[in-house]
């Protein structure tokens, strides 16, 4: 098979990762927890990486970075945790409804208002969302990269555009691995990550925040500390971070981590440039992704519905993609794709001219 | 090292369990997203697992079984996601944090009360829980057995003696794979599981709960259905579980509950039952635990913090067990154990006498 769908999950993860899990199986203590060697060393390793995660994506240090099930349970709590009566939030045309659908919830409860900065000509422009803020606006909510069209807007220059009092919130489930994201750099107030994506590891996600907020957290329970007090520790990280941590994931964060800081160039951008070119000499597609270092390539046949031709690669090429909306229906609307969708193909970094030809060869015929 | 602190993590993941993730992580599809061989794969077997889970704890279908990150967060959901303005809870004193933490949040807020049941004689009746059942009272929270005792109530019984309005909430958190549990055969509505202690998988947690009851979620976003809807679906399990599942994670759950399944006798009784009679015979120890499946053994030495304790055993004879309240301030305070609490040893269903006698000889040489 050749697995085109990294962008729903990484389906290569390398060797330390996969070898990271392994030895945390075989440790399968309580980081935290308990007092004895086991326990003390898991914590030990949980802090380095959340000193890792600071690092590579210029964060605010250990305290400041929890981790989540996922870059969804992130983005809840940067949206549920944070917001409060009365405010005003902007969030963008591209974004997925791990951000829409918490915003949305909020909305119908009466509890804030939201606007959505739409696209100009396919492309999302910094002072288009600046527009949409409003006195009472509290939150902009922006993709570091659409999971449709692989691309953004310059962040340094939205923060510059914004309010002071205005917070940023990055959804970085795409992004992030991808292109070089730094909180401090770009003013970025909450980062939220998906693990299992371009940082290489299995299923866990991050909140990174600044200290501008303090999130409020979702769940409650048990954190190893202050273990007499009823109510949730006031400290972070703990006190977002109620029951066991998942020690096998963050082992596998770590290593992924690495092997992000220690690659310099992808070919994920020519990958994506390329293909726009040759498929754009086949007139049965039309394409909607430009070229991006996310390695998005995203597309239609005219007289062929997404589903269909997403099936006709995987049942005729075995070639993974992913068809539909991708979770994602106001950029598919921006673009005027929906209802039907697009296909995605998305590569990892780990992927060269071979699977770009591969399916470039399966377009043409099926074209 | 000898790991005596399987009721925080079980410390011995089995070879199928330990294989199934790494074959997780070689196909690393996402389960349900796309439609190509490999996520459609998964997503079968995803719903197998929930087959499987619903199978073993005698629950009401796949569409009532929902993965979440810990039992912790299946906790909260039956709590945060249940409970109504005006509503009145009765919890146990053997209650873990994250039972009692979301309670207190939502007192503190003023949506709820809650009483404790008491112990009587360290011991927890039926008739003391139904006791506190109020005209308002809509849930019962009890674990299935508690971390610091490893017993609880008949459930049964106590299920018995509850109006037919009362919700019964249990958590499986210890108990499961340890003791049988039924869903259907002991009238329990919501049931909330670990995988990572009792049903030897990684870190993954599960809420089963029966047509009686519509949890809310706690958390929005994408499910991969109705994409084009900017609220939640309104159906399960989809309503509940909103970002990529750990697909890793579902694979070693399923195989640590194939274990479980095919496991009919373990030794935990005897070995809990051993110890407190060797150990009565050391004078410098007080026992807090009953003889249990569950494989807790409680203990404190009468002039040694339990944490000294712990790390002596650790240091002195690399045997890991865990000192202090273990996130259950509560059951402490009615043993009179609090603040220092107790030493917890707790035994896997793979350990035998072996694991005790080295217990055994080390709390005999501090004595």
């Amino acid at each position: 098979m050749i697995y085109l769908d990294n962008a729903a999950t990484g389906g290569f993860k390398p060797y330390a990762v996969r070898s990271a899990v392994n030895a945390a199986m075989k440790v399968c203590a309580n980081p935290g927890r308990s007092g004895h060697r086991l326990s003390l060393a898991a914590a030990e390793h949980v802090l380095s990486c959340r000193n890792l995660l600071s690092d590579v994506f210029g964060g605010y240090g250990f305290e400041r970075c929890v981790f989540t099930k996922s870059c969804t349970e992130a983005l809840n709590i940067a949206i549920l945790g944070v917001l409060e009566e009365g405010d005003h939030v902007v969030a963008t045309a591209l974004e997925h409804n791990s951000v829409l659908r918490p915003l949305q919830y909020l909305a119908e409860k009466g509890v804030i208002t939201y606007d959505i900065a739409p696209l100009k000509d396919g492309i999302l422009e910094p002072e288009t969302i600046a527009a949409c803020v409003k006195h009472k606006t509290r939150l902009v909510c922006v993709t570091a990269a659409s999971n449709v069209t692989g691309t953004s807007c310059d962040l340094k220059k939205l923060k510059k555009l914004l309010p002071e009092h205005v917070l940023l919130l990055v959804d970085g489930a795409q992004g992030a691995g991808h292109i070089p994201i730094s909180m401090r750099d770009m003013g970025i107030d909450m980062l939220a990550l998906a693990g299992h994506k371009g940082l290489h590891a299995i299923q866990i996600g991050a909140l990174l925040f600044s200290q501008r907020v303090d999130p409020r957290p979702l769940l409650f329970g048990g954190t190893g500390s202050e273990s007499m007090n009823l109510s949730q520790p006031s400290f972070y990280p703990d006190r977002l971070e109620s029951g066991t941590l998942s020690y096998p994931a963050v082992c596998s964060l770590f290593e992924g981590l690495l092997i992000v800081k220690s690659t310099k160039k992808t070919e994920t951008y020519a990958l994506t440039k390329a293909l726009s070119e040759a498929v754009k000499g086949l007139p049965s597609y039309e394409i909607f992704s430009p070229p991006n270092a996310c390695g998005v390539f995203s597309f239609r046949h005219k007289s062929m519905p997404s589903e269909e031709l997403a099936a006709a690669l995987s049942e005729k090429f075995d070639i993974a993609v992913r068809g539909g909306l991708h979770c994602a229906p106001l950029a598919h609307e921006a673009l005027g794709t929906s209802p039907d969708g697009l296909v995605r193909a998305s590569f990892s970094v780990f992927q060269g001219m071979r699977e770009a030809n591969a399916l470039f060869h399966a377009l043409r015929a099926l074209s």
